[in-house]
């Protein structure tokens, strides 16, 4: 292993979605009172993702700047588009060749579903899953692996070479909730912490982590013009990392018609009723949940990140 | 009592703020098969109150639509504020001298604070009050009297001779719960068939009615700049319609300071938290909780404005 004389910095993002404000509220009070979150003496950068859609009270501006981190994007750096202008700018300032080089990113999200804090990983890079693994074992917090999804791509975090999302809820948009900066507050302390044990060559990783792997994505039942015409069944809203069993209610309708889950396999299902996806005709995720050993090859990716 | 030709037409609406959708939801889908609500043969009109504003996902384009009913407003016609104009087509439409002269008006609302279902009265109108009497002897929803706010006017229900609004949560915008919309159902559906009785004077007043009257209403604690800089205390969060003890929590900052209630009166705090309120300086509204007789007036405006 060679360690390089480069210095590890962290780039924290607050608020890519504008109405997910409680990440870029403890940001802002984080400004005022240096005290209030302990880095363990790593060098971090705190931005707002989209401070435009921040301001005016959205998710995004033109589009969802989540999505927004796709490889055409860079290629011209003059556009009109808000998010892809912001996502360019993010790389020029903080990506890996940018004028505040940074390695890693932690991407701070809330949602309307009741997720509890969980952490979200995109494709199977190695260092994403080392970094998991270390939250997991601290935390306990899930992991929903988001991979073969062809309809979603362009994740901020994917243009850094580690980087993870944390989703936290359930919260509604645009609320601050004393919850919800609880949590925020304890995972960002509990990423610094694992990173400087990992900074120091204090080797904390577990054997193993348990993940949720993306399978697929369900829409609303809909009317013949494409309108949402049933809703999330009452058993089932609020049930986020709850398994499903076949015959299990998924919607219903308000003529008494009742949507069931009839496949024969073993699913659990995630995000269920997110305020945000309903444009994306995504109603919930299904995933699988697994147990994997944890490679050395994914450890030494981190650790050569981190040094 | 002289008895009118003159039908009754009741006006309901749904989505005068665009983001709180449940109800908008509610009515497409009664567009779509009428036998879904009951309204016991009265005469309705169903409307979206803010189109645009549900359109863009938003409350409101250029103004809250719920605060645009002002005398002012209906003297200039021509404006290109979006609110103010639809404000003035609403009244046009259905108000008292409208084409569909409306006599009630039924304006449906949701909240992210933990009310439950509640009605909301403004101002002490002889038939509002009845109205609402007849709903909690059946429901026992609690009324909110909303009252001696010199900041908040122009409200919707205030234009047509009768009117409540209804408010219902916790739900965070933009999102469908099963839960609002069964609430939403089973208040519509009261308020028709308890109209339906007045209207063959079978009369089923209680004799009295809970109140819940507006005092003020505080906002968040905030720094120098104007910033929020606490949160709604945990131990308040969801304690919408708790009374209050002296030295009871209020808000708590990041840096452990909390904000106690001090005052030595009998306060009930509702609308805790609701999302779109931190814009309107709310935090939280204060209401002291009152028993009033039923007066005979009060029951026979109502009866006048059914007839």
């Amino acid at each position: 292993m060679v360690l390089s004389t480069v210095q590890l910095q962290v780039l924290l993002v607050a608020g890519t979605h504008g109405n997910e404000i409680n990440s870029i509220w403890l940001f802002d009070e984080w400004n005022k009172a240096s005290f209030l979150i302990n880095t363990f003496g790593i060098k971090t950068h705190k931005v707002i993702g989209n401070p435009e859609a921040k301001k005016a009270g959205k998710r995004y501006i033109h589009q969802d700047l989540n999505r927004s981190f796709q490889k055409e994007t860079f290629l011209s750096n003059k556009t009109s588009n808000f998010e892809r202008s912001r996502a360019n700018e993010l790389i020029n300032l903080y990506g890996e060749k940018g004028e505040n080089s940074c390695q890693i990113v932690l991407d701070f999200h809330t949602t309307t579903s009741s997720m509890g804090s969980c952490l979200v990983v995109y494709g199977r890079r190695a260092a994403d899953l080392a970094l998991a693994s270390l939250i997991q074992n601290r935390l306990g917090l899930p992991i929903y692996l988001h991979e073969s999804d062809q309809k979603q791509k362009g994740f901020l975090v994917e243009s850094w070479p580690c980087g993870l999302v944390v989703e936290i809820g359930p919260v509604a948009q645009s609320l601050l909730n004393s919850r919800i900066i609880s949590q925020t507050r304890l995972i960002l302390e509990t990423f610094m912490e694992q990173l400087h044990e990992v900074k120091n060559l204090n080797l904390l990783f577990p054997d193993d982590l348990i993940i949720h792997r993306h399978i697929k994505s369900i829409d609303f039942p809909r009317d013949e013009d494409g309108n949402i015409d049933g809703f999330v069944h009452p058993l089932r809203q609020s049930k986020d990392w709850h398994p499903l069993k076949k015959n299990d209610e998924l919607f219903c309708k308000l003529t008494g018609e009742t949507i069931r889950f009839n496949e024969n396999e073993n699913y659990v299902p995630v995000f269920i009723n997110e305020a945000a996806y309903a444009e994306k005709n995504i109603a919930m995720s299904f995933t699988k949940r697994e147990i994997w050993n944890l490679e050395k090859e994914w450890k030494k990716s981190l650790v050569d990140i981190v040094h």
